[in-house]
């Protein structure tokens, strides 16, 4: 079937497509302690602002907005914030656990240049949103796929992402004058980096490890099992998932 | 500072990564009504789900699943659900809005090869987990960023991918003997396209507009002002914005 041949080759200017977008999405990091001080150019913010915003959204919804931080007197407050509650979260574990946890580095407010606050506004489509009939949850979701846009394109760019979800929302929704019909989302730190660690921080540093992801697919309904003809996609995605940590990559001959 | 430099190049092997993911970006569509029935590869589905699999996950939690259903039987009873929902949407409207929502094509089940149901399992690290302490719905978010690294992916690779959100997760969990822990996340319709849609359907078709991004942006607080310093960057968002949607896509010499 030729269109669909044409689809697959994906002849575009640039050619392939892929190799960029893998590797970009296995070294992508949450980044804590690798920020450098250099500022984000302009134009550089704009271009990670503007693939949030071609994220998809329910009923071309586009709920999301964007709170740019410059402001030292700002971070000063919302690293206050955390302080409070990464305090409260390492009395939740147990010991030991306890005692890793608070020598973990969790957050990179003050030495990321910007930080940015990406948020939901629930009634921007009006009370009745395609798609959203059914989930009205749909609407944070789109949100998410917006973060998870701008976190690639600034893996891309070089540009370092921390999101930090140690924080008291009623509190950040004081600090930043957040309203009540908008959620805060995503409060993340941005900025040049040293390097982008080989592996993700909490793996390296042994709190959880990678789980193998051919155990957590089920055919045809939930840890349904696999077919005959399921045995070679489950050993294909062993493979790939050993690939993927390995320097080579993903193999994108195997068709 | 040489090292910001270094990172700021990106000097890997095959070059400059930002061309091929913003080309992505702009255009990963919702496809609907372009599947063609040729079936999805193993190697292109496994590549997807690692892809999806090293998306971030607060406390490396990793809380997805995923529930590939190839099975006519499954695929009928879920579009039997979509009508179901779909024809309450449709109620929820007004006179020539409802006409026009009837019109719109708003899913694929029967006619891609392959549908995938995402799910998130919110016990799967135990009770407590290292940075959901204050956000439990942080594993939510972590399953959509899986989601949206296997969207972006499957652009790469050429297969459209459409979420359908217009379902009942009750009957959903049903269907799919999805346990209360675990939430349905995104089910979603996968498979090769005749072609990419230009623009999203819902813009063309005049469902909703695209915002100018400049306007969702605010500076030190909800809707904060911009200073003097900030225009510049403001102009150039408006550029992004209108440099994405023409032909020659964003513009990556600027500094």
């Amino acid at each position: 079937m030729e269109t669909a041949t044409a689809s697959r080759d994906d002849s575009v200017p640039g050619g392939d497509l892929r190799p960029a977008l893998y590797r970009i999405i296995l070294t992508r990091r949450d980044v804590r302690s690798q920020f450098l001080p250099d500022p984000l150019p302009d134009a550089v913010l704009s271009r990670l602002l503007t693939a949030a915003h071609f994220a998809p959204s329910v009923g071309f919804m586009q709920p999301w907005s964007f709170i740019v931080i410059h402001a030292p007197e700002v971070k000063a407050r919302i690293k206050m914030l955390f302080e409070a509650a990464n305090s409260e979260a390492a009395g939740m574990f147990a010991d030991e656990r306890a005692q890793t946890y608070r020598r973990l580095k969790l957050e990179g407010i003050l030495e990321s240049p910007v930080n940015l606050c990406i948020t939901c506004d629930r009634e921007r489509a009006g009370p009745v949103v395609l798609g959203r009939t059914h989930n009205p949850e749909m609407d944070v979701y789109s949100t998410v796929c917006a973060v998870q846009n701008l976190w690639l394109a600034a893996r891309a760019e070089g540009v370092g992402v921390g999101w930090v979800s140690i924080l008291d929302h009623g509190d950040l929704r004081q600090v930043l004058g957040i309203p009540d019909h908008v959620v805060p989302v995503a409060y993340l730190c941005l900025g040049y980096v040293s390097e982008f660690l080989p592996r993700p921080e909490l793996e390296a540093k042994g709190w959880r490890a990678r789980l193998p992801v051919d155990g957590l697919v089920g055919f045809d309904r939930w840890q349904g099992a696999a077919g005959v003809g399921d045995e070679p996609f489950l050993a294909q995605l062993r493979h790939d998932q050993e690939a993927a940590q390995s320097a080579d990559g993903l193999d994108l001959t195997r068709k």
